[in-house]
């Protein structure tokens, strides 16, 4: 859980934050109920903001209520209001994919939502969207278009348009997009938040209608990279429903800080001057070169290639194979420019998709090659917006533009985080976006929070992103086994390092039972050796640390006789492994038990 | 290494193989000039039998002379005779495809012959093959139709039809194929010997002419499984000039025989009579029953409707897509079968391509949820076989009886071997495949050599194929650290199967350095505590297990007080991590010292 800034009484604040509202929720400032009534009253005030295709301010109060005013710790979204776009199943509420004629009413709920309630987490409706999902620019549905939050006269962009208003609006805390080509990514930049659109089958899919079945990803809108990773580590897993999760052992090495970050940028790039692109753009690289970031540029073309595939070849069959009998029976049902790009697929022959998969395996191959060797890629997330009249008097054209650093995501199976910068309009929100092979959520993560600590804007530079984000949950826990260590290896000390790169992390700083003496032994870098000597011993400081599983056989590697790992005794009587002494090496050492621990010992040398 | 059963002169003997080979070079009784002095009588011998499409046993020779008489152990196919399938390229021959208006001449040799000749292996020459590999018969070459070794009048098999013959006649000691639909499987059991179809993308088929780019294998025949898995061994890895190729991590644990393995079968079945593959099959699971292997009968439906979406179905267009050109340019100079087929390919939409793909992956994890509850699926290789005559009147329907248990293996990425059993009439061998999801070719291998130790043919049954195949090559070694126990985990001790479950092998069985004590403490089960006390102690016994150091965690986290994981030294001074005892929990036992160890001490009770 993100610990929130200090932003006096959330509901009043504009924006809603998972962190926030559950201190809020802690300290019995607020119920779940308040916050629902007030986003009722925020829902009316804007109207028919074209949004929601379906909203439910009293279904969702009723499930406040529900929940009463006492915070459950073991529901990590407990009264934390979200919203979900319109082409993911909930039962009980229509789907409509933005087509009314199109719409059904599923019996079962998604995956990927269902988790979500599961936490706690309270619907507050369904979220317009691109028709089918297809589109960048939030303009292509008949339930109306959603504009940017920063200026009315811009669009918001798409195809999860609605679901990225909601948030950046205050009306939720966070909610669910999709991504195929970078719907989950292009509204975040364009309304000034998180998107974290992540690798393909880490999120179930099963109860999404289909852009293109091999490609689409649920995604997350927040307003920190750490709150978006929370949600997403919620939902991740492989799903039996859903053959196209996999499961995805996550990236070694989480970054702590910007500082020796090593970043791929674009070497090359054009980007909109009359919206101040360009210059937040070098501004942000300056930032990050500052703050020790190392940036490295490398050619595109390669991903550009790939990208062009999606709308521009092959993979525009798949996206008509998901909707074809409607297409087929209907097509004077569907958005004109929807029409217009799933009739392309019907041009495709079996042929050109599998030279494209042929192709495109070349293409991700090399495009792995290129991000093994940084941390991240590192792009602006749009070059360029437009106005709701440029869109709509160039639908085709403007949406690949809006797409330039994004389509190619999906399509060479990487993952990536739309993070909002500083911008140099007020009304122009800009934002970059971090890409890593797919596996890397969690590292990704800790990269993108690294970054969002240098270039977030001013509003949400008190957000503790870094801290905060740089222990994302991700790919599943992995197994620990708590080891309590007592000397060398304690924070500050000379081999704490050791438990950082085995990826330990602090369980609790507590001491032994009263059955221990503890002595400093002759060695180098001086270690202490803890014996127990059972009752009438003292109780001494450890520190215990939740090291991976897979990974205590290499910490036990590096630990050298006379210590070993057997049974530490802790005060509260768990017993958890942790370093012990062979009693030979005790002897003419000097014993120094009533320091009370190794750090107060050192500390009196 | 095999080691080679006692045969007298391996070049009298009938066939060729790489242990016994290996044997007589080190013995200074042959050497490699005098093997490919004796191919080249033998290949002239059997005069024009339709295997090859080019030989050079003079530049064999030359190669096998350049080698010297002094086996050089570096190279492990130092001066072993091989052939390459001819849809794959060597630099200085031609490759055809079985096509001659076709072929060319390609600078570069594939990585995957490459590779083998850097090991030393000496190249005979390129063989027949259905022309673009698009068959599993052996009858659609204008180069020929090779015979199967069995019987002159039945086919040999293909597409890998050529390189199957010889190795079964005694031609080389192992040789290349591909296998897209079984063309590494179907020629093997068809003449009697082992067809190893790795995992997809674990060797390169860089310079291998495609037949459907996603799914082609390169293949090994040979004539037991450990030597094919030597041979795939040496070929496998990452190759940055194929794409398809991908880190495959292998599977965890290798069973040491055939007693507790767990097979699935198919349910229903339905194989040639007139042929004894009926009686062969069951014959085959009785033995298997017989020694300790478990049989589950599963119902392969769905394995069979993703084999039909591959000449049936769209990847048709894919073998298309490989070759469309050529097929566009001069369609009459395919072969008309081959043609016939190629065309169809022709009728496949991008929309089929991409229901396909959705369908089948649908298909592939449910067939590896059925596959992750046993150690392998058993099919036979082939249904039943033809006649040449039989097979050139019908040459599509017999083609597809052909593939039934192998049509489905690439499609769904999984990995097989193909291994002769005994059968039921000398002129027509029967064969069983073990079949296992992708990235687990070494303990497949060892999996396939429990399997065949059982049910080998008699000529085969002095083959040491378990004990020198149960500890394949591949994968890499896992990194290990080295664990001194001493009381219940020592070998035949209660806790032993804790070690084995954590794939733990026995290192060396030793005494500690004469420092130690060892005392009988008060648990249950019954274990020591050892206790380094310094000079003046005993020397005692002790078995040092290699740890898979991912699995030390889990190892140290059944460890309780007041026992630990230290460092115990060994006689020869070595230190290794081991169990030490805490101090206070021998007040009061028995030291048992003077017995040596906790064998002996537990003996006398």
């Amino acid at each position: 859980m993100t610990a929130a800034p200090a932003t006096g009484n959330p509901v009043t604040a504009h924006v809603l934050e998972i962190g926030t509202l559950h201190d809020a929720y802690r300290s019995g400032a607020l119920t779940p109920a308040d916050v629902i009534g007030e986003i009722g009253r925020r829902i009316a005030v804007r109207g028919d903001d074209a949004v929601w295709i379906s909203v439910d301010v009293e279904g969702a109060l009723t499930a406040a209520t529900a929940l009463g005013a006492v915070l459950d710790p073991a529901l990590p979204l407990w009264g934390i209001p979200f919203a979900v776009k319109d082409n993911i199943d909930v039962a009980g509420w229509e789907t409509t994919a933005a087509c009314a004629e199109f719409a059904y009413r599923p019996s079962e709920t998604a995956t990927c939502v269902r988790v979500l309630q599961e936490a706690g987490a309270i619907l507050v409706g369904k979220t317009n969207l691109d028709q089918f999902a297809t589109g960048l620019n939030g303009t292509r549905s008949p339930f109306g278009i959603p504009r940017s939050v920063s200026d009315p006269a811009m669009i918001s962009g798409g195809s999860s348009s609605g679901s990225a208003v909601a948030v950046a609006a205050g009306l939720v805390a966070f909610a669910l997009g999709t991504d195929t080509a970078g719907s989950g990514r292009v509204p975040a930049a364009l309304n000034g938040i998180v998107g974290h659109k992540p690798s393909r089958g880490l999120v179930s899919t099963a109860g999404v209608v289909p852009a293109c079945r091999s490609l689409d990803c649920v995604s997350v809108f927040a307003h920190s990279v750490g709150e978006a990773a929370e949600v997403i580590d919620i939902m991740a897993g492989v799903d039996p429903a859903d053959p196209w999760t996999r499961d995805l052992p996550d990236a070694a090495g989480t970054p702590t800080g910007p500082v020796g970050l090593r970043l791929a940028i674009p070497a090359t790039i054009e980007l909109s001057a009359e919206h101040g692109y360009d210059r937040a753009w070098h501004a942000a690289l300056e930032r990050l070169r500052a703050a020790g970031v190392d940036l490295v540029e490398i050619d595109l073309a390669g991903f550009t290639e790939a990208g062009g595939m999606l709308y521009d070849g092959p993979w525009v069959a798949e996206r008509l194979a998901g909707t074809v009998e409607f297409v087929d029976a209907r097509p004077a049902d569907l958005h004109p420019v929807v029409r217009a790009l799933l009739e392309r697929g019907r041009s495709v022959s079996g042929v050109d998709v599998f030279r494209g998969i042929d192709r495109l395996r070349r293409l991700e191959r090399d495009a792995a090659d290129v991000l093994k060797t940084v941390d991240a890629l590192l792009t602006p997330t749009v070059a360029t917006t437009f106005t709701v009249q440029q869109m709509l008097e160039q639908p085709i054209d403007n949406n690949t533009r809006l797409g330039q650093f994004t389509t190619f995501g999906n399509l060479l199976d990487l993952a990536a985080i739309a993070i909002p910068t500083a911008s140099e309009r007020p009304d122009r929100p800009f934002g970059v976006s971090v890409i890593v092979r797919a596996g890397g959520d969690a590292r990704m993560s800790a990269v993108a929070a690294a970054i969002e600590s240098v270039v977030a804007p001013d509003h949400a530079s008190g957000f503790p992103s870094l801290g905060g984000a740089s222990q994302p949950a991700g790919g599943g826990p992995q197994p620990t086994l708590p080891i309590a260590v007592v000397g060398a290896h304690l924070g500050g000390m000379p081999l704490h390092a050791e438990l950082v790169a085995l990826d330990a992390r602090l369980a609790r700083a507590t001491v032994t039972a009263a059955e221990y003496r503890l002595y400093a032994l002759d060695t180098v870098p001086a270690k202490p050796g803890l014996i127990r000597t059972g009752p009438g011993g003292f109780a001494l400081e450890v520190e215990v640390y939740d090291l991976p599983i897979a990974n205590v056989g290499s910490f036990l590697a590096g630990i050298a006789a006379p210590l070993g790992l057997g049974t530490v005794r802790l005060e509260n009587g768990d017993e958890v492994h942790g370093f012990l002494c062979e009693p030979i090496a005790i002897a003419g050492a000097r014993e120094i038990s009533e320091f009370g621990g190794w750090r107060a010992y050192v500390a009196s040398l």
